[in-house]
């Protein structure tokens, strides 16, 4: 039900430094959200940082001189009771075991990036029963209330959730609200005059259309006339424009790790063998941000979180929030259950499509058929999403092995065994299904 | 591409009794619209009545001190040349075809509606054939325009265009904004708080869901507890709350004829003794129309319109040609290809469903799996349909029959034959296609 | 698993009058069976009946020098224990509901079959119940044994142990049997070149082809150049070959219920009037029957038995057991589990096809798509049995009343209604379930 | 239909070295096949081989004292016209090219086997025009006739036919056949105790179930206790009991191209390195070969024709013709059109499963959801036989690209590409449609 003013919205993991991007969407969009309390909820581990988040909220908050309470929290109950959004942005075992996720995947040759690959199974693999256990507290305590899943791998974490609990989730990345700045950039026009075709599922997403005010001009991207799409999103190697008008579609950033995996492959080594992940490279990022956040000068949002990466991805959850806050039936790209929308993937797993968005439910815009070039690998991800999830839930270490070499990234059975080998043991305190 | 401005607007059957509401829909919106040319075309037999709408249209727009071009032509070709979009609201036979309908049906003992049931069939066969001819000429002189198609059976009719053309086709019908205005009214609330989920095929669609503000409000429906939905949309007869709560959904006006069948066939047989037809109710209703039409200080749409039934009808079209040139993503119920979204009918079939409208297509929002109550009846329906677009298209008698026999009204393949024996040689004149 | 010899087989009804022709079959062929133990369970109120076929059973079986034990019980679950194949034949509430069905169906104008129609509904509502009871006793007692389901309707009872139990059924009738027997016949070949076709569900099935000898004949019985199916399966009113040609397929004897509904109603309407019902002229003709059966020089299954109609049942019985016996992987048209075989029908349903026979395993041919002649129909009574079963076991007057108003012979949500207020109260005793 | 005697057989390719093999299948069979004409038609280059082979099956048939006629020519029509059954064993562009097949593979990085990877997808290349010209003249000259197709890679090359001509073809692999003689053997039953559930395309298909007489044995193999597996089908390597039981299914040979990725390529390199391929080695044994067939006083299929692999390949397909000829409704494991037996995957590909084979037609028996386990794999590598069939249809460069891409084997885009520029051009003479 729509409901007016009086909001409670939590932040599970509130302690992150991407908090404050947070913060500002939801000042600035005081006067249609009308949040009266903000609860940031963290675990006792993240104490130092939640305090300099909190605090950094309030000197925010007045700064703008907004009426929103701002609460810290350890215990995650209280957090979660009777909320109106929850926003879930953890990190289980945090960067230490990233870290770990990324070396371990890299010394035996396959690559191990934090969403896509062997780092993103072992992440989904710690992170699923964290969620579903806050999802058993959703349940009893905020039936009604939007879960807006930030926690990476978000598809098969979201997918996890639809499958395993009652709670109204929705997975969100910055994917999609990328593109649509890059287009609207590029064209010079308003985002609303950007209509995109999204199929696939999360970080794993095809552009099967773009029109520019009607207009469609996905032939520029394919063709290369248009310098609109390789500009940021996709590092040094670029796409050729040939294998991408046989691709018939724009992949997204991701996708190189499948299409490009020679190059990306040589690269992480290369860091690997240098000593340097990009975990490291994270930690070192975030040190200085904190140190930043801590100085009380600092009332608004500092720049310096921009390098951070992950842009846009508060203004994804703000718009979302405004949309679902005033049942606007407006278009998102987001994390959902199929349901029949992407014809050749099963009914129940997610999928990360356009969806209309009203107060009380998320429909997806049918999709329907999609072409050989994409299904072939859309399913084979999906097919090792779907395992992952099972093995996660049910602590099941043979089912782990068969994701992990369906993985279209993972040479061979052996191969996948080796590195599960190796990650099993050094993650078992954030394992216990699997004991 | 969104056009700004200088639109072509034309109406195919544009000397139709309906054509000022349209008329006042085009002027009102005129500041978003910019319409230069409104084209009305009709066929030679219509003469007159063109000539009285099109001074009416004149009268219209000169009152309202708008720029708007009005051309009255019986050359279709030249009405539909370079055309923005394409209205068509025909009716091949005229009211004395309808009349043969509704008495052929009739005297064989079963319901005889135009468009459920034996009469909606024999106006499908001669309609189609005209609608594809019109058709031929968009794809060759307006391969841009949107079709609206209007004309009845507005689902049958559409599927075959979708099968049979190229043209971008939407089928439209009045029946979906009158459940959004009736449940507006009786929650007072704005049009935009009302969320209906329809599942179904024109004419057959069924409510799943109500929502007021974000609120599910079927059960007031279901269990009677409202009057939003009986008082008007359904006649004398009424609906018992404990066949709704069972179905589980809310049936349309036209759902009467399969779920009060002994009723309605009673009242038809009886109106059919005193030799009254609903055609002979809507021939004098379109006569007083016309004397209303044609005198000079009649210079807006005349009240008296609204006694004629298919109220809204107007306010649907230009709501949809509003949002197709703004390119606004606005969710409109409308006829479109089913391509998966309903799991249960093939791809190819037209299908009524929430659908998000953008100036380059028309997307329906996913629907998946439909109660067994409800796929049955719909599913029969449908496979009637389809065969009346093959037995249309193709001129075979006996998919005619077979079509016929499988119409849930039609009691068997016996009845089916002698409704068909009388009904095509009295309909020989505009069936070339069975010649 | 294969079992040589000492097979024990059981049959639940087995007073019936048709078990002298199982017994018939099992002796006929003991060489290849070796059964060495029948049991014919019954319940009490048929304890003469019983008496008597048991009595005739071991004359038969002593006459043919076999060295099989017949035991005759009321105790269910003793028959049960350890049983390789249990033949279910049974008829809750005798002829005195079949009766009351009848009659109450034509006394409100609609056609009610034993297994069509209002008169199957109501014998289906009250046999799940003890169905499913004795699958119980399957499930604890001889979790190995198949159970072959003769009870009709047959196709909704294995429905309902397919959805409710886990017990290994397969649902059999004698309408395919009938068909191979008369093409054979009418061409003058064995059984084995005859090639059919079917589509469709319990009762309802098309032939959709005929191969003699591997060359496609379904021609000869469209045109009614050949005799081979009018004679004696379909009752006077013939079919019309136009009819046959339009619809690509053969119908089968129940399908005049559908096609031929004028007919058929005014027949039993007729029959209502003067009295006389099919249950009434079963009656007769049983009583005569066990006159018969109980005299002492009947040693063999007397010639009587075939006016009794269900010919071939027993054969048909015999020939699937004797295929699982001997694990020969032979075809026979069955009813079983969909599981895609028909696209157009939900997975988890029965349908009634070819069939692979192992002896762990019922394996049907793929069908594929079906022509939209015969899938509107199929669809609409396959949802009408989904209802019936889950009324059924749910004991859920709404869903009754929803299955019911959704058949294709009940034309109305009221006639419906009056139907099961009439029902439900005369058959109470039987329907715990809704109490 | 089936026809009686006086059968036309015909063997395109029929210079091949297992043509010995056919031949002692025919005439052993000949009192139920009644084999009056054997055509071997094969192209120019091959004359002397063709001539050797000739003559050693005139001597074979003389032997036995058959009165089949031995006809050899280079005229293909001449050797299709009226034939009853046609044999495609061919290869186009020799050993020649596919010693370039494996070379230019594994000098890239990537698994070439003639079948598996880019091996496979480049001799598919140059085989499907040959192919569907060969389907031309069947359709003009012997339109009834049964294509039993043994070119490889089997799958796809059937797939482009069933796509792309009317041809009633059947592909045939001896991979099931192995499997069913290698579980009889080590159970010491008959072939016909012997039960196999498969699932998938060829060359990639999973035992999801094996019974002997009736009883459930994949246990057996899943963990190992018998070694009715291991022993000659799979090479050196092995499986792991683990892997095999979490995968729930055993998989065929050519799995260990996926599955032992590692440890195949690094022995493919070191042949390479070596200058040794299986090009080579066959080259050899097919020298070796028709210097025995040529000796005067060799009367029968050699003991040295057993080396060269392909074991049972002849009596895979004598064992089918016998069953389409007698029309015996036999089950054979075979590729043939999907048609919604595999639900995943789409309708119109080429799947290898159990089939029921009559004279007229062959169907397949319902196999419905795979697991995720299998599906990920067989999805992806059906998604990339599919883009090699259109590849090699439209000479299509950027769908070859394309298919290259998506296949588990090659592990980039740019990888595919080098690939590709390295083989296209060396294949040229053999690609008129890319040229």
């Amino acid at each position: 039900m729509v409901k007016l003013g009086n909001l409670k919205l939590t932040v599970i993991g509130g302690g992150s430094s991407y908090t404050p991007e947070l913060m500002e969407g939801i000042i600035n969009n005081q006067d249609v959200l009308k949040v009266s309390e903000v609860w940031l909820a963290d675990v006792e581990e993240g104490k130092e940082k939640l305090s300099i988040i909190a605090d950094l909220s309030r000197r925010m908050v007045k700064k703008k001189k907004c009426s929103i309470k701002i609460f810290e929290t350890f215990d995650r109950k209280e957090a979660i009771k009777d909320a109106d959004y929850i926003i879930t942005q953890i990190r289980v075992g945090q960067l230490a075991m990233r870290r770990n996720d990324e070396c371990i995947s890299i010394k035996h040759g396959v690559i191990g990036q934090e969403t896509t690959g062997a780092g993103g199974f072992m992440k989904a693999l710690r992170t699923i029963p964290v969620l579903l256990d806050i999802c058993r507290d959703i349940e009893e305590l905020a039936p009604n209330a939007w879960l807006l899943n930030f926690t990476n791998p978000a598809g098969i974490i979201t997918e996890a959730i639809l499958k395993y609990s009652q709670v109204k989730v929705i997975g969100l990345c910055n994917n999609p609200i990328n593109f649509y700045k890059k287009f609207a950039n590029s064209y010079n026009v308003a985002i609303d005059d950007v209509s995109i075709h999204f199929t696939g599922i999360n970080h794993l997403i095809w552009i099967t259309d773009l029109y520019i005010k009607g207009k469609s001009r996905i032939d520029d991207i394919l063709t290369g006339k248009s310098d609109s799409y390789e500009a940021k999103n996709i590092p040094a190697f670029g796409w050729d424009p040939e294998f991408l008008q046989s691709l018939g579609a724009v992949p997204c950033g991701y996708h190189k790790y499948y299409y490009q995996t020679d190059h990306i492959l040589e690269k992480q080594l290369e860091q690997y063998y240098r000593n340097e992940t990009r975990a490291d490279n994270v930690q070192e990022i975030e040190k200085e941000l904190f140190e930043v956040y801590q100085k009380p000068e600092i009332q608004e949002k500092p720049d310096i979180l921009e390098q951070r990466g992950g842009a846009y991805y508060s203004e994804a959850a703000i718009n979302l929030i405004l949309s679902l806050h005033r049942n606007s039936k407006d278009v998102h790209t987001l994390n959902v259950r199929n349901n029949g929308t992407i014809k050749c993937l099963p009914d129940d797993v997610s999928i990360e499509v356009n969806c209309v968005v009203e107060s009380h439910q998320i429909t997806p815009l049918q999709v329907g058929d999609v072409p050989a070039q994409i299904r072939g690998l859309l399913q084979n991800v999906k097919a090792y999403e779907e395992l992952t999830v099972e093995a996660a839930v049910y602590g099941d270490k043979g089912l782990a092995h068969q994701a992990l070499t369906l993985h279209p990234l993972v040479p061979s059975a052996e191969r996948a065994k080796n590195i599960l080998d190796d990650m099993l043991p050094i993650n078992k305190e954030f394992l216990p299904q699997f004991n």
